[in-house]
């Protein structure tokens, strides 16, 4: 990326505090991939890591993700390291090669097995590189390592990201304190189907493998896979979550064991919460749209209507323009397949009930809602009025600020 | 609209020829529902004609589209009244008795039966309007109607479209020569899930109307259900044909009978002829893009492919810009569940052949698709390495301009 876009709106005004994981190092810096930032960060597990993951259901998923898969089912992490600049996606068996010298490298540099080595890249499609930036540049990463820097590695993994997203939080398992700390990159090529680009998340907790991927599949349904920015899939969307085991605490043998609660809360918060500043930071955002879908058929059937209506562009035009233009919202719901009954069918905008019970609203005034749409943040409420299903959808809308960025993404 | 929106550079040079037919009249004039054009056409049939259409898939039909369907069932058209300013689409049950006053208006006027009229009605969703702006103009219309008034219904029926689509053409059935003409408009909403916002077919040919249904069911898959401007289907989409049974020729008694075969080539040259009108002026436009897909499992995987393509707004934005961002063609392919051979799966952009049997084309020039990208049609083939179906769609790509004209569509 040549170009620097504006800042997103909803950029946080103070850096987040961000608390340390035990058992986690992180360096970061330029290896050429980028001209004006930092374009690849290691992260160090000394003594192994936990890890569970999900990746993108693309047909077209990069080489790091397909070797991330595979060491996947090992359990074991002593390394991840990730490049902003070049996804390496759609370069077939040379992409392959170029993933095996990296990880080669990392390998020989820390002296851990290359099975336990993850690898993420980020950037344009369709490029090959030479790994020999990357390689070259372990010995000062092995260095520079640190616990702290971790603010550091949220910014390496930007493209066209325009804050570091980060979230923290400090929880206890059975009176211990635990501590979950993540990082995520995404702004366009965002319908995350799983999770979106690139999300890592940290604890020092002692929690399996096994566990660690039922937290992960769990949560991204509710997380990351519940925004949209464009409705495009990403091939390198990679979720991970890392445990150091470094805090000992009552063993953990099931996500429903009671004194396991407080943590999945916890983690659940730190998903969404990275999950929604990718949105915050979503390509040419000037509103924040959450979508409530209620009275599905099912939970599945309400999150198709919700990002139906969260990736209709005439809706996201209509309220980058602050109009109110209802009708656009129950068109954008009425181009899915999934069960509405029309008698009992309402939308609602920023708790103004504009279409009830098969009619508008007789006293509906759109000045109200006009006004509404003023603000940053809007609310949208959708009733199929036919079971209990309900899905929540983040997603921004669609300024030209996004055809700005995307017209020119390479020059 | 109260703004007028720049003229698609795809609008023709000249007028189009345009055959008038035996059997049909049409009027046109302003009725209010906008300020600085004709927003109200009637299309009589003074002999009755056979009818066939199609029809939004939307669950939330308009009105008229209801209306339309409800007399369908009776086979006989004498007369069609569209309305351009407002679709009546979410309306509920007050909207269905504008239609059902409406109805009664041109049925008493013309002297015909209530369920021999066909209405549709194009523009703001969920706003109610006074029905007797249009009842009163009714004996005007009356006065006008005349053989030669179809361009000025093509102009009538204009939303944000910035021309009027017709298209005619004269063919023979067993030597007898035959006129079908047709009009469209459609512009934003796009993406029929059957037919566009509204397109109508005439023909002066001896047809009954159980052969037009089949005709118009046939031809709408490859025509208007092939095109996309912005994955949003409306809510009154659709699409009537009308024969008046004028001239006399060899009876029609299917669709695949030696002499009709003319006809039916004709039909679909209309059909999509109009169609692709619709792309041409699709909002914001800047280049025309055609998409092949080829070697799909299937013809409905092909295009499930081709329409995941049409509707990328990270493809459409790169089209825009001239970057030859063919990465984003593949990550689109890719966020589909069809089946792909990643070994045989092949992008090319103008006939540049750039991804090929499981890699980068050795020999692919960047430099040569920026070139060809300058023009203002765009083809794209995509090949899914798997079996024999394949798709063609038609769209446009996603510009500044579309941002423009739907932030103050109602401004």
């Amino acid at each position: 990326m040549a170009k620097n876009f504006k800042t997103s709106i909803f950029a946080p005004k103070n850096i987040r505090e961000i608390f340390e994981v035990e058992g986690v190092k992180f360096a970061s810096t330029n290896c050429g991939l980028y001209k004006h930032k930092d374009d690849l960060t290691l992260i160090h597990f000394a003594e192994g890591a936990s890890v569970g993951g999900v990746f993108t259901k693309s047909l077209m998923a990069s080489p790091p993700v397909l070797k991330c898969r595979e060491n996947l089912k090992n359990g074991t992490a002593f390394a991840l390291i990730v490049n902003s600049g070049n996804s390496l996606a759609m370069t077939g068996k040379k992409g392959e090669a170029i993933v095996e010298k990296i990880i080669s490298g990392v390998s020989s540099a820390l002296n851990i097995k290359e099975n336990t080595v993850f690898i993420s890249s980020t950037g344009i499609i369709g490029q090959l590189f030479d790994e020999n930036k990357i390689i070259n540049s372990i010995p000062t990463l092995k260095k520079n390592l640190s616990k702290n820097n971790i603010l550091q590695t949220a910014q390496t993994i930007m493209t066209t990201d325009t804050f570091p997203k980060t979230a923290s939080i400090q929880t206890e398992i059975d009176g211990k304190t635990v501590t979950i700390t993540g990082v995520a990159k995404g702004s366009g090529m965002i319908e995350p189907n799983m999770a979106t680009m690139l999300a890592y998340v940290f604890t020092d907790a002692s929690i399996s493998s096994k566990i660690l991927q039922e937290l992960v599949a769990k949560y991204v349904e509710n997380s990351f896979n519940a925004i949209t920015v464009d409705s495009d899939t990403s091939t390198s969307d990679s979720l991970l979550a890392f445990a150091t085991n470094k805090i000992m605490h009552k063993q953990v043998n099931s996500i429903r064991e009671e004194h396991f609660q407080n943590f999945c809360t916890a983690f659940e918060k730190i998903m969404q919460n990275l999950a929604k500043q990718i949105i915050q930071d979503g390509e040419g955002i000037s509103k924040f749209i959450t979508i409530n879908v209620f009275g599905g058929e099912s939970e599945k059937s309400a999150k198709i209507v919700g990002k139906a209506i969260a990736n209709s562009p005439l809706v996201k035009t209509a309220i980058a323009g602050c109009d109110p233009n209802w009708g656009r919202i129950a068109a954008a719901a009425g181009k899915t397949s999934e069960k509405v009954n029309l008698e009992k069918f309402s939308v609602e905008i920023g708790g103004f009930v504009i279409y009830e019970n098969g009619e508008i609203k007789p006293n509906y005034n759109e000045e109200d809602v006009y006004k509404y749409l003023q603000g940053n943040e809007v609310e949208i409420r959708v009733g199929l009025g036919v079971g209990n299903g309900k899905s929540t959808i983040w997603t921004c809308d669609l300024t030209h600020a996004y055809i700005d960025i995307n017209t020119d993404y390479r020059s």
